[in-house]
């Protein structure tokens, strides 16, 4: 019995990639798309992923793939091994459809689904030709998600497997009964830094002053439910809007005050027994 | 009787925010539009509004929406008091539907329309559950827009008000019979300074060699119909695509020579008396 | 005999400009298009190209065109002579139409077609008024580009011209029987260096080490099939997606590490007598 989910009647298929902007990379997959399927829709979801950074990758577009409908197509273009002999790939979990390099990029997806099916493409009939060495996001994965949006059948594809390449992503370590080390995943525009603390496993042990964060030196032990609860300039935490403890400057950068960068490591004192249940 | 636009058959919804293309802010926010309004067109205007900037989105969207169909849905997210008492709000004028907070970035929008309506949003079986507290583009504006572009009757989403938050938009002063004091309001990608002088009410003043601008201690008294009939370098005003009176500098960078930034203050002479009718 | 490409059923207009997009002026357009052809699909190419560089837009163009469908609206604004006597152009070739400033922005377009017939506008009817000196893209190009994904007849627009500007683009030159004189064109966000050596003509005289390219005082002799075929740090060449040799370095910027840019030129050491036929 087929589980997967159906290719809406109005699909949508997005984009996540290191490309930029500047270079015309991301017009030219979406004229491969619609020559393929002149009807379909393309949401770019960022192509400021930071350069070969693939974790970035992993994390950003497992943040946001919920947020489209049951049945999208997710194309995901950060691949550093481009033309070596890492493997195209499809991931297929209830929600949707992953298109990108065999390289981790969609490993926050696997742990996060209940089904979920690999595919090996090898269908070069599907692919765009001369295949290059260093597109693939032009002559494979944009061709390859332009058709799933028609309907494709993923099994014509290529082959199903059962072992894609795993990163191993940053998770909180928790020591003895009061400590936890926690990894800085990356800051966003407004300078707040997004952690790997998430909410659901940690909300019962943050309270207003019963939480240490230590931070490349600095101490913070306030959290706040809005960011303009916070005093000008005060360092602070959050939980952010993707269910993750953020750290915050009221109307400034906390990630240029606390000079911390992508995983980044800090600690968080905590009093588990006290809370926990 | 109901005066408000009709939502078009292809109804399209605009974003303008701070989010930067960087981040998957503006993904997130179309993910949710689609998974309610699948058919709808989403148009940027821009994500470069400058961080927390509220003055800086309401010239950018007084100076875009109209170039739109009448009847779309604009949607304005910047929006430093998320999570706050500050209201969600959506204004209602012959030309259109504005979702945002109610912090003021329509307030150049409200003198512009001769009918108006404002309506506070509180019916939240329209919005996004959970709501977070910090992402109010993706739990409140988005889906807001998406329902009105289908269709959804403004007064269900909430109360009428009548006073929503106004910002003290920067207006030429005139001092006697020939001094006036503009505003330097944003530069543009190409070094051109936006000033708050309008061509409707200050043409008849601004001839080839009689007025003078004094900006940061540069002089500047040529205008020109177009960049190019300037001399390389040269700096001059000229009146720009949004009525405004623009300084610009032909191969050049006026914002870099004159050295100036936004909602600095700079000197006009010209000759009133003379000119005026 | 009309050989003219058809209109698809589903038309897509693209967009190329060096407009950025932290201003509004590419919303602009295409609110502008969208109230002319509430259904047509518009793609952004790139809004990145160097401020004034009609070279630099003319190369993009040309690299990117082909993957879109046939029948598709090019708009390209690079326009540092807007408001002047150059003319607006329209261009059609068997893949497309091409809408644009007579400034040789489409030079390259006109070397790779069979047939092509360039218009220049003069129906102002189907302008936008009142039509600016500073931003034809609004004004013109965008509205010209809709009326013809409607459909329009591209003869009510202007008259048939025969001689528009071009463009001295850079070609490989060939001295004596084993120089080769190359230009660098852009560099892309990842540092690779793309140069005017195309594979057609050039592929026979490269391989694994009979050639020597000579670059800011640089040596380069190997050439790889992928990025990640190199050492780490290693500056080699490649052919690139787009059909042309590119300077790259793995897992670093090749740009930064020989300090080039863009226009400058660099020498290449060939036999052509031992491989040529």
């Amino acid at each position: 019995m087929i589980w997967w989910p159906k290719i809406q009647q109005n699909p949508i298929i997005t984009l996540t990639s290191d490309f930029g902007l500047d270079d015309p990379f991301v017009g030219i997959m979406k004229g491969t798309i619609h020559s393929i399927a002149s009807e379909v829709r393309i949401v770019d979801i960022t192509h400021g992923i930071a350069v070969h950074d693939v974790m970035h990758a992993a994390l950003v577009i497992q943040s946001s793939y919920c947020y489209f409908p049951k049945g999208s197509v997710h194309v995901v273009v950060v691949d550093p091994g481009v033309g070596s002999t890492r493997h195209p790939l499809l991931v297929i979990t209830e929600k949707g459809y992953f298109v990108g390099p065999d390289n981790g990029v969609f490993s926050a997806i696997y742990k996060n689904s209940d089904r979920i099916e690999f595919i090996k493409l090898t269908a070069s009939k599907y692919f765009q030709h001369p295949i290059s060495q260093t597109f693939h996001g032009r002559d494979i994965f944009a061709p390859v998600a332009a058709w799933l949006s028609r309907g494709l059948d993923p099994k014509k594809l290529g082959q199903f497997i059962t072992k894609p390449v795993k990163l191993q992503l940053p998770y909180p370590r928790i020591f003895g009964t009061d400590k936890v080390e926690g990894t800085i995943l990356y800051s966003d525009r407004f300078g707040n830094i997004l952690t790997n603390i998430p909410y659901t496993e940690f909300k019962k042990f943050f309270c207003k002053k019963d939480f240490k964060l230590s931070v490349n030196g600095h101490l913070i032990d306030r959290m706040y439910p809005a960011y303009s609860a916070a005093k000008q300039k005060e360092i602070f935490a959050i939980w952010g809007s993707s269910g993750l403890l953020e750290i915050a400057c009221y109307q400034g950068s906390a990630t240029n005050v606390l000079n911390v960068k992508p995983y980044d490591n800090f600690e968080v004192e905590i009093n588990f027994q006290e809370r926990g249940e």
